[in-house]
């Protein structure tokens, strides 16, 4: 396999794109990509989307894509893994170019959510969860979250307060990230008050509905030279693991397996131990889940992710800071955009470009990108070269 | 890259399969070639699927088949490209090993199309076409494919009959095939006889609604001794390109130009002539398609390829044998299977296993997968090893 590396990241303003089209926002954010990485083409595409068929009556999206990209007739192809569709498209970009295919690739994400309304949105939301086991029954994605957190609770005793510290943590940072469609600050007197959606989870516990793409551009590492208008940062592990959809066929409410597997795989491919990263974009749809993320990771032993958020320690600055573009939560949650930006706001960190948000001498970076609820996951690490 | 083999293939018997939910179909092809293939476990897995999100409610496919059959945790993806998902899936899988990444992997496809009814199933399939530019003015898939029909016939002077042709050669190669969903044979009175869909185009011009699934299992060519259950058939070229997917922004309505270059792309790879092909399954959604394809492919010169339909060119025992299998036409359609469909038929040909409708003395074998109007495809050719 070759040594492969992002030359270039694009993303647009996230939020409720009424005035655009799923096919102008996807073209606006690789644009930026292919203009960043200061290619003059590109030899193959894959689009992370979810659910275009159900949102916007459109399948067939990488090609469509394609044209619209001016970049017909090259090979592209659309990725669906649920909410974690844009970290399969980059991996299946990273193998793409890794195995001799193809050079110069485009790994795209890119969600249009707003069009069909609010329980449009929440029916497509749900065919990401077991159709005939849990959606037909009448459960969603908050009702399934509110299952976990209260298991979370109940074994760990973690505390509502906690909950809402990853809220208003990652609020804090979105503030900083000027394309983050919530970009404001709350505190947890505000997430907790906040409008009841599944008991314990409120509004500002959930992930919004969000229009929104994200591009970065690909190449062999040994080209990188050709295409120098940044420091170019190197894919150095990959991991991708599957477990059950279903929630009620589970061993464990408040463990993500999937998330350790695929986190495993790619610290083994990369050679690197988890006291090496210096920042990692997890999955937080809810609050909950990136408590348990981080503590599927291994960042934190199981039950002690709620109390380190409430003590600072997954903050820019911390220990270990955790979703410093905002998140899900802020930055918003295009679902197969969002693997896609989790890796632009990670190769920004290592290039030193993110500003106000920037955690300083990032070097490692981990990007942990999550399917329904925790049945698909990937995690990628990248290496600033 | 790695050299890659098939070395396992599976199919379920197509039709309207209401007693069996999307999960069992695929699993029943999946398990049908695992033990084809004489593996104990596989690695990874791909999954061509159009529009599972609209058929039956259901997305993060990928994760819910690997663990239906059996295979959590392991990697998993579904990809989507219109009617050549499988074809693309089939792509995913070969780089996947060709890079390294994985060893045993299954590429599988699966669409359950009857459920949703008929007007449901004719709107999520015009999901595969340009839906802001199309479909919003109410064109779907049989007007598209009609539109080409009739600018092929006013142009090279093709004939209703010979359109017919296409139909019963391909009804006469699937009444051979046990797994077809219209085993029946027809004749050109009773293609032209049948129901107008649209003009010239009528019920025995187009591919039916199937529910069905196939799968077949790669690994790398050095390790088929290991797995010997039967002769082991190489892919020896792999080829994928775009068009627009709407037809209103084509250069010409009687041609493929996304089929033409991913033939070339795969000939190229594979350092073969297309007189080295010993048969071909082509993508015959509607019988206008199978003509321009091999016209688009270069079997037969342009507006030539009528004709050689109506004097046995393409049957079994003619020049090129075309749709052994049957076709999308007699076979059935279950769109995001067909493209894993075409490599079985070609693998089990190359095998020698064909029965009543084996081509004698396969060495070499193509397939050609297409999305919508012919906006993507992929070619792949095999080679018994």
């Amino acid at each position: 396999m070759r040594d492969v590396a992002v030359i270039g990241i694009g993303m647009n303003k996230w939020g409720e794109l009424w005035d655009k089209s799923l096919r102008d926002i996807f073209t606006e954010a690789a644009l930026k990509a292919i203009d960043d990485g200061g290619v003059d083409h590109i030899d193959s595409m894959y689009i992370g989307n979810m659910s275009s068929g159900l949102f916007v009556g459109q399948e067939h999206l990488a090609s469509l894509l394609s044209d619209y990209l001016g970049q017909g007739p090259i090979p592209a192809t659309r990725i669906e893994s649920a909410c974690c569709s844009g970290g399969a498209a980059f991996r299946s970009a990273f193998i793409d170019v890794a195995s001799g295919m193809n050079d110069i690739v485009l790994a795209g994400g890119v969600e249009k959510m707003n069009d069909i309304g609010g329980d449009g949105a929440t029916f497509a939301l749900a065919t990401a969860a077991d159709q005939e086991y849990e959606v037909y029954h009448g459960v969603t994605f908050p009702g399934l979250y509110a299952m976990m957190a209260r298991a979370h609770m109940e074994r760990y005793g973690t505390t509502r307060k906690q909950l809402a510290e990853v809220a208003v943590k990652n609020h804090e940072n979105g503030s900083k990230n000027p394309l983050a469609q919530f970009p404001f600050k709350t505190t947890v007197e505000g997430v907790i008050n906040s409008p009841m959606v599944a008991d314990p989870l409120t509004l500002m516990d959930c992930s919004p509905i969000t229009d929104g793409a994200a591009a970065v551009i690909l190449c062999p590492a040994d080209m990188v030279k050709d295409y120098k208008n940044h420091p170019a940062v190197k894919i150095i592990g990959s991991g991708h693991a599957t477990d059950t959809i279903a929630l009620s066929t589970r061993d464990d409410l408040t463990y993500l397996k999937a998330t350790e597997i695929a986190g495993q795989k790619a610290l083994k491919m990369a050679g690197k131990r988890l006291s090496d990263i210096d920042l990692c974009e997890v999955h937080d749809c809810f609050t909950i889940a990136e408590i348990i993320v981080l503590e599927s990771l291994g960042f934190f032993e199981r039950g002690k992710a709620a109390a380190a958020t409430e003590a600072g320690e997954t903050r820019i600055g911390g220990k270990i800071p955790i979703n410093t573009s905002g998140g899900l939560k802020s930055k918003g949650h295009p679902v197969g955009a969002t693997g896609i930006a989790q890796i632009y706001e990670i190769v920004n960190q290592l290039r030193g470009g993110a500003g106000e948000r920037q955690v300083k001498g990032a070097k490692v970076g981990m990007a942990q990108n999550m399917g329904g609820s925790g049945g698909s996951t990937l995690v990628h690490i990248l290496e600033v070269m």
